[in-house]
């Protein structure tokens, strides 16, 4: 009987070192050659899991997603059953930026990946479908925000969503150290006040209470 | 005698080449074998002007940096006089997007830059030293809005500038027509409205009238 192999393990496998040449030597290092090294495998059994370099790449990104996906769902649950909206989008943003090895491995990818989209046909349509979803997701909690009283009802919640994602422009400031990463979450914590100014109260331990 | 060569002139027809190189075709093909048939010159001749790739990116971005300053330079020219500190903004952070074929050729750029700058060490204190003394222009002219009231006093200039470089997070949105070039105004206005609100009223012709 021939092996039972982890098809889904060994992708996910090579996907992460995939995320260590691009975090840790740059993008333009990123051959199958130095992956399948430093994924400690063959080149020929790389070509067994990702028939070309840019297959490898979409599945490292979408892998990279979520990845990102599943952290903000482990900070969700910390927040209880109904979590306020602000600190959803908080959570949400702040694993966005590059302030802890792993956020900084898929933001890195991230970063890479879109560039590589501007001239790969695929790797742009996948890139644009990841980003209009997320985009999606966070208008969506930005209506929901405005429909349930937490934001003014006068924000347009189109450009307020832009805004916000927006904010991963801090990106280039905190990799070349030019800000720290607390001056990041300073900017994002104010920017989420002023949009959610007026309709909560701040708590005494910095998170925003709903007033009903 | 010898030919006078315009070796500055010849410097940034290299740097052109590298920038349509980045941008045609992305920088996974910034050798310099590719931007010296770009610029159709040897590799000789392109090696009698820069030592290595990193010296010619160096270059290359330097000159992106002067071309912008340059383009913001003439549309400050047409504000007049004493420009609004508002318009002066909005000017600099449209040309930081990929709006226009110029501002999207030094974009890429600077994309493909702050990768390179994570792995190289001479890159990452050039796009460091440069992203410093953007940020600190920026921090200057708020600074001085907030002194001539254009500005709440109550707003901490650090972070406000922060806020406004976050903007180019944008660009990945543009660039992979996740919102269309007016949508990333709109915001941009919206964000520039809030930070002068208060202390302004805004003229019938959409700009800023600054009212003694």
């Amino acid at each position: 009987m021939p092996k039972q192999v982890d098809h889904r393990g060994r992708r996910e496998a090579i996907a992460r070192a995939l995320w260590r040449v691009v975090e840790q030597r740059g993008v333009a290092h990123l051959t199958m050659r130095v992956v399948a090294q430093e994924a400690g495998i063959s080149l020929g059994q790389l070509q067994h899991y990702f028939a070309s370099r840019a297959a490898m790449l979409s599945f490292a990104m979408d892998f990279a997603s979520e990845q990102t996906s599943l952290r903000v769902g482990q900070g969700l649950e910390k927040l209880g059953d109904r979590p306020h909206p602000r600190d959803v989008l908080r959570l949400t943003l702040a694993e966005m930026l590059p302030l802890h090895a792993d956020a900084r491995a898929t933001s890195r990818m991230s970063a890479a990946y879109v560039l590589e989209a501007l001239h790969d046909e695929a790797v742009h349509e996948q890139a644009r479908r990841g980003l209009v979803e997320g985009r999606a997701l966070v208008e969506q909690l930005v209506r929901q925000a405005v429909a349930d009283g937490h934001i003014d009802s006068d924000r347009d919640p189109a450009t307020e969503t832009n805004l916000l994602l927006a904010l991963t422009g801090l990106t280039p400031l905190i990799e070349l150290e030019v800000i720290e990463p607390r001056d990041a979450l300073t900017a994002i914590d104010l920017h989420l006040d002023r949009l959610f100014s007026g309709n909560e109260m701040r708590s005494s331990s910095g998170g925003l209470q709903w007033v009903p």
